[in-house]
């Protein structure tokens, strides 16, 4: 068995729990090395200590399942098998006794498969199976972070790729195709979440969306983009201006990249993570421009483009060593335009390193 | 309120059932006219009938969710905040007593906002509201079955961007980039799904990525591709040989041509889904390639890629006017290569209309 798994049962033995069933694509991959997205076909992973973990998995889906190097049990089933029969099984002949506590992610799990697995276990509670899994998938090994380095190199080349097209009529969308296309011809099978290319006032909307509105002198243009890669999603941000800029737009960006590194500075082990939030929204509401930063610092970035933990101003935990996270703080005045600037962040033993290395100094594109 | 909703209010009174809780962004959209995709943040749309619905969104999202035309109730959170007070406080101030029966999506509602609902009414039974959702979703009316005309066309187009780029040695991610760019110049901003182009024997994995493969001569390549166009879903594959192909290959072809084909015959209302299923399935395992066609013959579509009704064997629900769904049978022999053939397909008053129109006689590209 491997690591990763010897924490899950290490875990499930000490917390009395019988048995666990994990089902976010994301968890699976992480703990058996298969990646695979079965759309609302079952995945799942059952876990019970000391027995053979098994996997189940559409029947489409086993020989990749059988390539990934996975040793244990794969159950599979066709579109017109019930799935949970399998798993019952499997469960019957693992667990000595019926189950009273089994751990699932709460978070991911659907009503309709938590109820089937109740009628499989109808004595037993739920346990929140993601405490565990968000404490050990945030905290990222050296062979992680060496990938999610790679990937935000390639976030880097897309804003790159995206800047070298900027002329005067082109269309975000048109940008976004061409920054996209390059990823792709690299390999890159997948973004990390839709690209997000706005021009002038659009870029005022924090989720604007990106359409045929044309760049023209004095636009400001935000890119949002990440790829995923082996599974590890990148995830920047950075917003420059064509041709020229309005001294009220360049303010907000001084003001936005004035918050976003004083946000790195408390960016090491044992950090609260509230403070980090702190550090960037003081900077910005000093400045007057509080109510317009509207959303949180950042966000856990890893196997999911979102997840644990997520840095708000609430959050009371704490940094630790191999945590990787995003930090864009921004400022948007609907009508007029907005500032983001994001990096991914990790945090190494004595403070953090940048992997998006794309240039932050305010920048007039010709 | 609108008739979309009206159905929804209706149904709730004739099951008893106080309020409904949607959850799913496709359903949301359907309902409200909203379409938002807040990654782990909470969306929902409350149901209480005869009283004022509200809608659930992240503050960031609430000027977009005004701008739809949603002329009712919006609550808005930001992200160091607890959406589920509000929902509370907007229930409360809604049912006259505590609800026992409330409605929600099983399918896609997480365990954990469940249990979230269910500590607002700690009395109440979850309903599975799906029903009703996928009932009134599954039955397209003319203005949402013409967008999907026209996003089939653009799935059409997509192949044949793919087919007119085919080289010696050019990548299958080489073709994904191409034809993807050409799709968003023209304003499509998201995939139905992760682009499927395959060569050679990669064909023969149902569900294979596409990677660095070089084309070459003798090779089939099959496409698997689809757009998001104002919310709705179009998915095609069409599978070509390159240059040549060896006889067996144009035998699998031939074949799963004539299932495709034998499954648009009893496309019409009245007639059982398992039977579509079988007429596709009975031509490719009389010709005794039974083994190799490992899924179901399709799925419905819509405002969600996989949507209700699922096509296969055991379904006995009845197909009805403006139901959308795909039909596409395969044949993959591993190792040396598969071909699938995929429509999408509308059920008329009298038989079937075929949304995607690019053709399905075998070809070799030259």
């Amino acid at each position: 068995m491997n690591t990763r798994l010897d924490h899950i049962v290490h875990w499930l033995k000490e917390k009395s729990i019988d048995a666990a069933f994990f089902t976010s694509p994301s968890t699976v991959y992480y703990l058996t090395g298969f990646h695979c997205h079965p759309h609302e076909r079952l995945l799942g992973l059952g876990v019970v200590p000391d027995k053979e973990p098994f996997l189940v998995c559409p029947g489409l889906e086993r020989s990749r399942a059988e390539g990934t190097g996975w040793k244990h049990t794969i159950l599979d089933y066709t579109d017109a098998e019930d799935p949970w029969i399998k798993v019952n099984r499997a469960y019957q002949e693992r667990l000595d006794r019926p189950a009273t506590r089994l751990a699932v992610e709460k978070e991911q799990l659907s009503l309709a498969r938590a109820e089937a697995l109740q009628s499989l276990f109808p004595d037993a509670a739920f346990v929140n199976g993601e405490s565990i899994v968000n404490e050990r998938r945030a905290v990222k090994d050296d062979t992680e972070i060496a990938i999610m380095e790679r990937a935000a190199a390639l976030a880097d080349f897309g804003v790159e790729t995206g800047v070298s097209v900027l002329e005067e009529g082109i269309s975000e969308m048109e940008v976004v195709a061409h920054l996209e296309a390059e990823l792709k011809k690299k390999g890159i099978r997948e973004m990390a979440f839709s690209t997000m290319v706005l021009f002038g006032e659009k870029t005022g909307e924090p989720h604007g969306e990106p359409g045929n509105r044309k760049l023209t002198r004095g636009d400001l243009v935000l890119f949002d983009l990440g790829v995923v890669l082996e599974g590890y999603c990148s995830d920047i941000t950075r917003t420059v201006a064509f041709r020229s800029i309005n001294d009220e737009l360049q303010h907000i960006y001084q003001t936005v990249l004035h918050a976003q590194i004083a946000a790195l500075q408390p960016c090491r082990p044992g950090t609260p993570i509230c403070k980090v939030d702190a550090a960037a929204r003081d900077v910005i509401t000093e400045a007057g421009f509080g109510e317009y930063f509207t959303h949180r610092l950042g966000h856990g970035l890893g196997l999911d483009v979102h997840e644990f933990p997520s840095l708000h101003g609430q959050n009371r935990n704490i940094l630790k060593e191999g945590m990787v996270f995003t930090v864009e703080p921004g400022i948007y005045i609907p009508g007029k335009g907005g500032v983001r600037i994001e990096d991914d962040v990790v945090i190494t033993a004595d403070g953090c390193k940048i992997l998006t290395q794309y240039p932050k100094e305010f920048k007039v594109v010709e």
